[in-house]
């Protein structure tokens, strides 16, 4: 029973990020919703409160969900830039094979439902690239600059280069993972 | 007769702006875009075939406003980074100043109006910037790298940290600028 209702909610975030992307905001109704995820609205009222809690929880659930796909194999005991690299990769890695869950979080981000967001409980699923910063910045091997400077030079351009819609040819070839990362870094570096 | 034409059409795009950033691609419609211009629906359809032409001509005269902005105190003959900075500079006054039109861009960017633009068009009118990159890595200054690659470091940012929507707590230093325009500059220098 548990299990079923595991995959009937995900079909729902599914098809609340299919839809929104497809027709905005504005246009994705909660029965457009439910239809598209096979589930009637009924269904859909018991797991979300109403259409505002529906995309704010698949917001934060986006989140959380790259988060923890950045940092499965995060390991402190190797150097600052390797753990930058490792988070890198794996965010590349992520969006390349599904950018859809990014450009809704994107338009998300740019909505009055962003003020919604408990932002501390989205920031906690960061926790390990924050203190990899943190600890950077203390050993003085990282700029001692804001975090949101450090994040504008080191994570949005992954999300920006594994973007297909926007950077038509960067996969075109792979070592621009490597080159970009290096920019990254040249970037950021004490 | 002339002035007031291009009055009116200035009072269209800035009606177009304020109501697609408010309620999105879908909703804004004709016919209340011409209301929170002050001009009748029919005199819209003067200037615009319909809603698809409204909506990228706005796009590209946001190009091409901002292009000329930017390059306003072009000087070819100073150092390739400090050619860099004037843009950088410029670019991040003009949307301080106004960011409504950014957003309205950046949203649109990503919905299928964007194929109906003659990119071709807009790229001209940041000739000199990608001028100014092309000499920089003639002379072995910039990285040789693709021009994709250079604007996700060299003025993504910019447009990310001028905006407060994104960077709440950047504008509070003004020294962030010089800080932020010089990470840039290590991502992309030789």
């Amino acid at each position: 029973m548990r299990h079923k209702d595991a995959q009937k909610q995900q079909a729902i975030i599914r098809a609340t990020i299919k839809l929104v992307n497809e027709i905005g905001f504005d246009s994705a109704s909660v029965s457009k919703i439910a239809r598209e995820a096979g589930v009637s609205p009924a269904t859909l009222y018991v797991y979300y409160e109403n259409k505002e809690d529906l995309l704010v929880s698949t917001y934060v659930h986006i989140k959380q969900t790259f988060a923890a796909a950045v940092i499965e194999d995060f390991d402190s005991s190797i150097p600052i830039r390797d753990q930058l690299k490792r988070f890198w990769n794996s965010a590349f890695q992520v969006i390349r094979k599904d950018p859809a869950p990014f450009h809704f979080s994107e338009q998300f981000a740019k909505t009055p439902y962003m003020d919604l967001v408990n932002s501390s409980e989205v920031e906690k699923s960061f926790a390990p690239i924050m203190e990899t910063m943190r600890r950077g910045i203390e050993q003085k091997i990282i700029k001692d600059v804001s975090f949101e400077i450090l994040t504008v030079f080191m994570f949005y351009p992954v999300l920006t280069l594994a973007n297909p819609k926007v950077c038509m040819h960067f996969s075109d070839q792979p070592e621009n993972v490597d080159i970009a990362f290096d920019m990254a870094w040249y970037a950021i570096r004490l």
